[in-house]
């Protein structure tokens, strides 16, 4: 279960979020969200959050009452402003009110001198705007302040130019690692590459810029959720702007792109991904929350859509394929899951297959739809089920019987596996499928460059397997194919290391001799051929040569660096000396013979950070050119939802 | 003088090159250049260099003597064999003879026990393919060994579709870099930018991979090499391939872009950069030397080409403007100079004006060919030019008289009077301008993030101060403008720092309290506004606010960090306890207050190195849609080449 306890250790430092910004998306006292500068899609369901925030003590104190007569205006580009219930035609919502607290910066963190806020607040819920343009939507409170919000619906064409699309996502990959990818994946000549990526193919490139909207760093849910619905957010929130109230599930929901493929043309999802199903970058196509690690209610949104508000009907995908069967078997097994549900059941009744190995994925019939869940926790690495087989040994069983996991299909499988079943289920209709190789981002963050590395070489080779698939069967034309990541992390490689001379030296300074740096880094001693157990793909054949790269992130933990790959399974670069201390040290059994480094990042971090780096976008297929340049990755969502022709300039007539 | 040191002390380390492979691009003891893959434009002249080695120690040893006989068969396509000679018309060479030592690996080099190689060689000078298609060139040498390369002759359109092109390097920049400048120079509300980078609006995006032909990381002069003759070549080459002889002037050459388009068109050239002008980047246009610290030839070649062979003839640039006096003013004031001469001199009675200021720049007039030579050294920078004025008070005078240099104009002065010079001077003919930034990399090495920063924030005003010019001479759609980097440096930004806080606490483990991730991050806290020396553009206002960037390199010496502006000048991060020792530990008079980081570089590394991840092209303009996706830096030749219509399918009337 450790890549659980690492994942929730991240979630938990990330989940106590309310530090040093009163709000991140209000540094004024009065807060809108959608706030200023949202965009939105023609006809995008979504809920208006309003805050007005009385400090009770702390720098921002202003000596007023909290503000109970607060209105809400919006007007339509030069229109007159008009009451929100009057522009909507809605009723007025009960005031809400809360505390919470927060710390103004380090200092006041640790003096423990936390700041109180007092705040009212109501909600609008599930309202729409049509009309292409600008919106001033205007929050007057505390006696004549207002907070301003310029919201843009933008001007769409409706016409729709993909039948399918189909979205890769690479979780944390940059363009430095896919270089990396392919010097150790594919043979050069005289620096000719003789074979070449499949993303390398792709006639269109684009970067996208991927920092959350209250910091430049983001986390993989409010960066999913980005792509998805068009609207930034802030870290851990799916599909939601966060406000301030302790509530998870009541914050301002935007609509995703799979519901509204979905409301609008009756067309099919797919799902997949090698991360435990509930993570971030799946969630966000379905649930709304504005804590990531609410698992099991993400489980649920996946089957059920939202049911706590009234919002987009949604019953379930066609497909959905993945890791974390903790949240699907019965709690009597140690199941962690929604209301005490036992989701296999759950999922079954609604007609599902349900699928809990390579095996019967394989032979599944593609005209009904599939549940497979693989694994407990995250699915096998590339590396673990093709050559350290071994490490399978664990009790990972999808079952819950504390078996091994052994066999576990990778990321190619289930994806051409969901390709098969939304082929024959979707018709006309088409579908959206979205396939994440989700431990590229995992791998990296515990430092495992060869486990990241082979993750991302596997999704190169579904990606090619995709191709090769829609062209035989005639669908490459009309499916608009993207590869993209959504968010980076601070990875290069620098030159190659001498793992023979850098064991035999006896101090750090002389074991720094043994890295090659420029002409000295010679050739990758990697090769690509050879009789691995996945076969007609472009792998090292040798994970573990005398010169291996120079590679590393630049945000660490105390480490020890060898630069050899870890056989016995993932890397666990910093452990505690005593228990729950949230005192992290190089682990004293990782990286044997290898250089002791000090860390940079706080002491409570056992593993790597992501960055900053806008992100490539990979596209071919109908559409494929208006994903060229340079772009926020909101507008990854604009794109799609063009291409798909869902913008909608009039209301629906009413049933 | 320091900036030359750390040039200087980069060089001779690299300089010291044959170590750990006998020969980067012969892995046979049969040696042919240009080698195997080898690509051509048809037409574009080149030299042949064969070599056979009989190494006398070590683990290669065959026991036959040096091999006098080898003979030396071109083909074209599946046609017969015929020996050189005969396939080119021309004369045999005569032989010649040398040896040179090499340590196959580490261990060997501890132990100083080199293997010695024997060496038989000829070359075949200025030779050319036009007929596009594969060759096959086959030496015989040893009683029946072959090496064989297949050279590939690209058909490509002889038809013109660019008129100009400007090419705009920025060393060592990379992706990450961009993005870390656009947050510091661009303001950005709740996640919108409300200004983008220049090169963010370019309509067409690519990737070039930059590795070496030996090595995956390649330097500053292939890198050039590469994008501007179409050959890759191993570190420290400036247009040819590096033979195993002791003369760096004798090495097989190809022809580069300028010298194709100035011979076949007439067109002009205009060359500027912020290096000190002889640096790989500029050089790599007119030298042809495997030693790229051979400055005093370089900057000879800039004006008379090559001498010593019959080559392409050459009678310098319409714009040469950049740094590096010192191989401009007379060795008695302390020249560094090519055959003891005074280039001012030398330039000048070849009807140069010689600029030696930004006043005279200006002033310049724009129907004269113009040296303009602004400091020793390489140019200030942007920071210490527009904020920290007082650093430029050193003995720099480009005059060489060790006054200050404190006149000194930035890229966009330079680029836009360049601009004006070729487009007054090169009427119907055209002009090519290669433009660089070459202190981002100069800065990313010596762990400046700050000045490099500024450096790509002053390239992207460069880039928009051109296209505007060219848009108000209705130049800008006969012009291909493009944006690229030689090669990456291990960059990214990863949080934020609070500095305040890092300053005030007693222990390194504490300090790291002080860094920022995730949402912990913040927003930006450097302004893009304001009242600069420099106006109109898009640089912060302030450089040192409270919450800083935590970014970084990958590949270090010791150093400390503080992520502060280094307000007294360019970072020196590292420096020796004894002299000459080449033993580096972190400076102790940089980053006060900060973290104590150990390198992972050798220790005789006192900065950064380059990296491997491929690098972004930013084109606009005719033919820019061929420079989209994925590709080698070679291409980035043949695909200007093209927009040129340089390729020449036959050999010119004999004259």
């Amino acid at each position: 279960m450790k890549a659980i306890g690492i994942a929730a250790a991240l979630l938990v430092s990330a989940a106590s979020a309310q530090h040093f910004q009163r709000l991140g998306t209000c540094p004024t006292l009065g807060c809108v969200f959608p706030p200023d500068q949202a965009d939105f899609l023609a006809g995008q369901y979504f809920d208006i959050r309003l805050e007005v925030h009385a400090p009770k003590n702390g720098s921002e104190v202003i000596g007023l009452p909290p503000d109970e007569k607060f209105t809400f205006t919006i007007a339509k580009g030069d229109g007159e402003a008009v009451p929100v219930t009057e522009f909507f035609k809605i009723e007025e919502p009960k005031m809400e009110n809360w505390t919470f607290t927060w710390y103004e910066d380090l200092f006041a963190r640790d003096a423990k001198t936390p700041s109180v806020v007092d705040v009212r607040a109501k909600a609008y819920r599930r309202l729409a705007l049509y009309e292409p343009g600008e919106y001033t939507a205007t929050l007057h409170y505390n006696n004549g302040s207002t907070t301003s919000a310029t919201w843009i619906v933008r001007d769409l064409a409706e016409e729709r130019k993909a039948k399918n699309i189909i979205l890769f996502i690479g979780d944390g990959m940059t363009t430095n690692m896919i270089t990396a990818a392919r010097l150790i994946g594919h043979k050069s000549v005289n620096g000719k590459y003789q074979t070449t990526m499949q993303m390398d193919k792709f006639p269109v490139l684009g970067h996208q810029m991927t920092h959350s909207i209250d910091s430049f760093i983001t986390d993989s849910a409010n960066s999913a959720s980005a792509l998805y619905t068009g609207h930034k957010s802030t870290v851990n929130c799916l599909g939601v702007y966060a406000d301030s109230s302790k509530n998870p599930f009541d914050d301002p929901k935007v609509e995703t792109i799979a519901e509204i493929f979905t409301r609008l043309t009756g067309g099919h999802v797919g799902i997949v991904s090698t991360a435990f199903i509930a993570d971030a970058t799946p969630a966000g196509l379905t649930a709304h929350t504005r804590a990531r690690s609410e698992y099991g209610a993400v489980v649920d949104s996946f089957l059920n859509g939202i049911t706590n508000y009234t919002w987009t009907e949604w019953d379930g995908p066609d497909v959905l394929f993945g890791g974390g069967a903790e949240q699907f078997y019965s709690p009597e097994l140690g199941g962690i899951t929604y209301q005490n549900k036992t989701y296999y059941d759950e999922f079954a009744n609604k007609g599902y297959q349900i699928l809990q190995n390579r095996t019967s994925l394989l032979a599944a019939p593609s005209d009904e739809r599939a549940l497979g869940i693989f694994t407990v926790s995250n699915m096998a690495k590339w590396l673990d089920r093709n050559v350290y087989r071994d490490n399978l040994n664990q009790s990972l069983s999808p079952t819950g019987d504390k078996s091994a996991a052994l066999d576990q299909p990778g990321l190619k499988d289930m994806t051409l596996k969901a390709l098969d079943i939304l082929q024959t289920r979707s018709g006309d209709k088409g579908f959206f499928l979205m396939s994440e190789a989700a431990s590229i981002d995992k791998m990296m963050h515990v430092l495992d460059y060869d486990r990241a590395l082979g993750e991302l070489l596997e999704l190169d080779d579904t990606i090619k397997a995709v191709v090769n698939k829609l062209n035989e069967t005639d669908c490459l034309k009309e499916t608009l194919i993207l590869v993209t990541a959504d968010h980076g992390h601070g990875f290069d490689v620098m030159g190659s290391v001498d793992t023979q001379y850098l064991a035999a030296q006896n101090t750090d300074r002389k074991k720094r001799d043994a890295i090659g740096v420029y002409q000295n880094s010679g050739l990758s001693q990697y090769q690509n051929t050879g009789n691995l157990t996945y076969t007609d793909s472009n792998f090292p054949r040798n994970w573990d040569p005398r010169y291996t790269l120079f590679q590393g992130l630049m945000a660490d933990p105390d480490r020890r660096e060898n630069w050899s790959v870890r056989k016995d399974g993932p890397r666990e670069p910093a452990v505690e000396l005593e228990e729950d201390s949230d005192d992290y040290y190089a682990n004293s059994e990782d990286g044997e013979g290898g250089i002791l480094l000090n860390g940079t990042l706080p002491v409570e971090n056992d593993q790597g950070v992501h960055s900053l780096t806008d992100v490539p976008v990979f596209a071919q297929g109908p559409c494929a050119e208006i994903f060229a340049g340079v772009y926020s990755n909101i507008d990854v969502f604009f794109k799609m939802a063009t291409c798909f022709g869902l913008a909608r300039g009039e209301a629906p007539a009413e049933k």
